[in-house]
């Protein structure tokens, strides 16, 4: 049997079972080995980090997506930062409001793999006309972009290093807070409370996050194939709040068939633990 | 570095580095082993299986509790089955209002091993005058016990194989609900969506409930060293229900301090994810 490893922390590591590694390539930016197994399906990774597999993409993809739809369902103007997978895009397409979607990926080699590889998060992405894909760095487009110019900006980032690094930076959220309307949200990758490392990044990008945007919440999922499996995503706008504008009703009439995500666990995603708050508030 | 390993699936492990192995013993039903390491301070295991440890016990301990105080503050007389590492009584002690607490665990060397090397859970609890030890097989205590006896019966029990196999059949749950009184809770150890056989124990133990319970109710929690990370507790009653009769001013006027649970929580940890639900219910 072949193991694909990860260490959660120094003293924690996780493994997965794989029948064979499909494909290898170091890109410009990063290391990117796609591999095959029977618990997880086809998944990847990028320098050694477990992004996307088979058995549970639908939980990261309905949890970056589909909370921010049920507070604002007018939603028209998106622009997703990394998501080279295609999940995140996926989920927004299917809202039939959306006019159109801006995916800013740095790495091209991650897209044009997951088409290859990993078609149940890239098929059909860049088929859809309302699809803009943008081969660039994330940092670099949001500085470029008009004032005011999306509902809605999805970080869907690796960890705060490499490639990610930029999107975990206060330069970054001020030009995310100049290119949202006024009633726009950004939804954030926001790393994990379990783990020293992760919480250690995780109270950083909220402190950034809360000088700048007035409303800011962090919600949580299950997540089991991330470092302990208590993952979190930064929900900051600059009118909506994602409990009291929750519009439950507006949403189930999108009729979308969600397989983790229902307007239930959006209102329990926001009940974090005491630790988890007492951290972020530190 | 020595490595604690458990597999979560065929395919799927998680491993723990240890700096030693304290204490090791084949009890008369079970391997017991106790572990200290780093990241997980000291942890035990039962047949190979991570049991408690020092870094997220206060996760599963406040979320088998609490959730049940919360929706009827006037608990006094409680039945905990298994529960050998003194954790849960230990939150159950906390509530002035509770009279007595039998702890009814098949094992009298987890109990005493705890004491010896896990005092975090197990320090004082045999010292609480309202504490009654009886180191015998649960499903053996609730068949003797007399009728409507009890107001919370939590079961803390293993999975269901070995000595936690009796807990999980319908004969169980049936005197469960004979020894519960009117406003009776029973709160049950009910394993986890994600391993599919993990899931099928879930799903088992789900219509065996149902069948008995006019009220039943599953809820969720973030517990990193169990497989998947992704836990359940099982919440059936013959009257009241976890989230028409949570008494947040009530349960806030204890002035517990919690490190995992909250009123907000409490109500979030029962929005479970459309998948799980539909599992629940096939």
């Amino acid at each position: 049997m072949n193991w694909y490893t990860e260490q959660w922390s120094n003293d924690c590591k996780f493994s997965i079972a794989y029948d064979k590694k499909i494909y290898s390539e170091q890109s410009s930016f990063q290391q990117i080995n796609f591999y095959q197994g029977k618990e997880f399906g086809t998944f990847f990774t990028l320098d050694g980090l477990m992004m996307v597999n088979e058995k549970d993409e639908f939980i990261y993809h309905d949890m970056i997506v589909h909370p921010a739809f049920a507070t604002n369902p007018n939603i028209k103007k998106v622009l997703i930062i990394g998501g080279g997978d295609g999940g995140t895009a996926r989920e927004v397409l299917r809202y039939p409001n959306v006019e159109e979607v801006v995916m800013a990926e740095i790495d091209e080699r991650v897209f044009r793999l997951c088409q290859q590889y990993l078609p149940v998060t890239a098929r059909g992405v860049e088929e859809d006309s309302r699809m803009k894909l943008r081969f660039e760095d994330g940092l670099e487009y949001v500085r470029n972009a008009p004032d005011q110019s999306f509902d809605l900006i999805l970080v869907d980032s690796t960890d705060p290093v490499s490639v990610g690094e930029g999107l975990f930076t206060k330069p970054f959220y001020k030009e995310c807070y100049r290119v949202l309307n006024a009633d726009g949200i950004l939804i954030n990758q926001h790393e994990s409370p379990y783990f020293a490392e992760y919480a250690a990044n995780m109270k950083k990008a909220h402190t950034k996050i809360k000088d700048i945007f007035p409303i800011t919440h962090v919600y949580q999922y299950h997540m089991p194939t991330y470092p302990s499996g208590h993952w979190l995503f930064g929900f900051a706008s600059k009118r909506l709040d994602p409990l009291k504008n929750l519009n439950v009703k507006a949403w189930e009439q999108f009729g979308l068939k969600t397989k983790y995500y229902n307007t239930n666990l959006h209102i329990g995603a926001f009940g974090l633990p005491n630790y988890v708050k007492e951290a972020l508030n530190r």
